[in-house]
């Protein structure tokens, strides 16, 4: 090996290029790089081996070009970037030490140089699982989060409906519907062709018995997504939470109950075309006075503390599940971020790097 | 003539069938019925003589085939109903005498016999003209004090942008948004071919010159909307008081500004369609935490007397200006209805069927 025993080989999760379409696991290359684990002197990096990475939608906007301030483009070349869990090896910010766990935005790679580290939350609580702060203790809960009690202003006993409920975001904003006394239905897409009992039965064994949902439906099974919300909500839906977009924008419209809100967290369904599907419901938000309002999950993150006191409790005593799905290793990290977009995922989905 | 000298010849406005796609002036019918100006005893009815119609966009909604509890069905074969002003020429009921001055919602014809006469409003105030209680002082001012006061959530110095700005309601959003200090932008179609000076230097003449506006376009010489507002808003659109929808509000889309403002008042572009366009910018709702929100005037009828107290005084004071678009006579009616749908009127439609 080389003289300064301090550089390491360092897998790394690699765009080649911008993403056009569908994103397929060939669009990223995993190869290995070299890092020095010492921070420079003087510089105020620090210096993270990562633990654990989210694989999120938002990813996508990432993927190809585009200039928006909060989604900038991934760099063709280097490794990709998102929310991930790491453990400081070396640092030269006053703020951050040797040892320190930290969720934040971090690379796809065994070593991460973070020439930035202030927007990094320190994680202090470790009695529940660390790949939590991927997922309900990190962006996706902040975001069911804030989008459900910030956005939604629910009332106890009305009808709610979340897309993509099976995923990180809608798993926790059916189950917070639930503890506030609502009626809650979700919908996902259900791995096709990998397990082999009936996808409906595992889809609303997994929404109805293991997050508390009142219905749920496989939206793949469905020919008609406006039939299938009026048969799970006879009297109309008060509140949709928005993952998909399109034509599932299109059928809730025509199911929404009057003064009814949409919070609107993604719209997954589209991000993979080259144009958008046409919504053609909307006259239904002025008749119905519909509340449709997007928010980002940035917005929120000042709230980080408050956010933890309110759901560390409801995971120490059992009043809220989450379910992972769980990639191992950086080699499988592709395939784990495109499935994201075929609703290959049962749960959040992640990578894990390294346990510890 | 009959023994009973009270019965009179009532000329009507009749809706011949339901009607599908653009309405034609030949789906109604301006024929002669009679009716007696004598409440039946015991009866809390009221017998009014209709002064002021009002055009409104929402009756479109009305002329077709619906169940919607807020804007039922007309019925083919008898006279359509909409707002307007009318004096009581008897009375069953015990808040309404002989000579009261009211606006609400009354027949299109000569004398109308409401049956229901609690939704109607007196007017106390004849020191402004009596039309007005079609317009500034009636439904649709009360729809512009409601939307922009209440959904925009305006500030001082933000970009505004009003679609359908020449209407009874646009002219007033873009005053009440110069009286606080807003840069204020209106699009209209004027009349095509009936006045022979130019089109463009009409409408920016009564928009920018008569109520205020700091920036005029019209949108039927426009070949690309997006650019169109990129041009009036270098800085983008902070609220965006709708009236229009489809292509319209797709580009508005593309020109909102962060934590942006939609208040969906209408979408009359849609009315006539059998399939309403599509809207395919919507992530932008997203990524822009834009809110966007329906709502109905009748919501905030409750609140008629505070909007009196606001909005007398600019009239009296000369802060708000308004203009009026006049069809004389019943016969002139249903031209003057239809005309709303493809952007013939300049100013607020109505129609006198009689001056007192």
């Amino acid at each position: 090996m080389a003289a300064n025993s301090e550089v390491l080989s360092n897998k790394q999760v690699i765009l080649k290029n911008y993403v056009e379409g569908f994103p397929k696991e060939t669009d990223m290359l995993v190869k290995a790089s070299s890092i020095s684990l010492k921070v420079e002197e003087g510089s105020n990096a620090i210096l993270v081996k990562n633990l654990y990475l989210s694989c999120d939608p938002y990813m996508r906007a990432r993927m190809s070009f585009n200039q928006d301030p909060d989604f900038s483009s991934f760099t063709p070349g280097s490794p990709i970037e998102g929310f991930g869990v790491a453990k400081v090896v070396d640092s030269g910010h006053p703020e951050f030490k040797k040892g320190d766990l930290v969720w934040g935005t971090t690379g796809w790679e065994e070593y991460s140089l973070i020439k930035n580290p202030q927007g990094l939350f320190k994680i202090h609580h470790t009695d529940v699982p660390l790949s939590y702060y991927t997922g309900i203790l990190g962006m996706p809960g902040m975001t069911a989060w804030a989008g459900f009690y910030e956005i939604c202003a629910p009332k106890k006993g009305e009808y709610i409906y979340v897309s993509a409920a099976s995923g990180a975001v809608g798993q926790l904003v059916g189950q917070f519907a639930k503890l506030m006394g609502c009626y809650v239905v979700g919908s996902a897409g259900s791995r096709e062709k990998v397990w082999l009992i009936p996808m409906q039965s595992q889809l609303v064994e997994l929404l109805k018995n293991k997050f508390g949902f009142d219905d749920a439906f496989n939206y793949k099974e469905e020919n008609d997504l406006d039939a299938a919300l009026k048969r799970c909500f006879p009297e109309g839906i008060d509140i949709y939470f928005e993952h998909v977009g399109g034509k599932m924008l299109d059928a809730v419209l025509l199911n929404m109950r009057l003064h009814g809100r949409i919070a609107a967290c993604g719209m997954i369904s589209q991000y993979n075309l080259s144009q958008p599907e046409g919504v053609h419901n909307l006259m239904n938000v002025v008749y119905k006075r519909i509340r449709m309002e997007g928010f980002v999950v940035f917005d929120y993150f000042p709230q980080y503390s408050r956010f933890l006191d309110a759901v560390l409790p409801y995971i120490r005593e059992g009043k809220v599940v989450y379910v992972e799905d769980v990639a191992d290793g950086l080699e499988n990290a592709p395939a784990a971020l495109v499935g994201l977009f075929s609703g290959r995922n049962v749960g959040k989905q992640l990578v894990v790097v390294s346990r510890e």
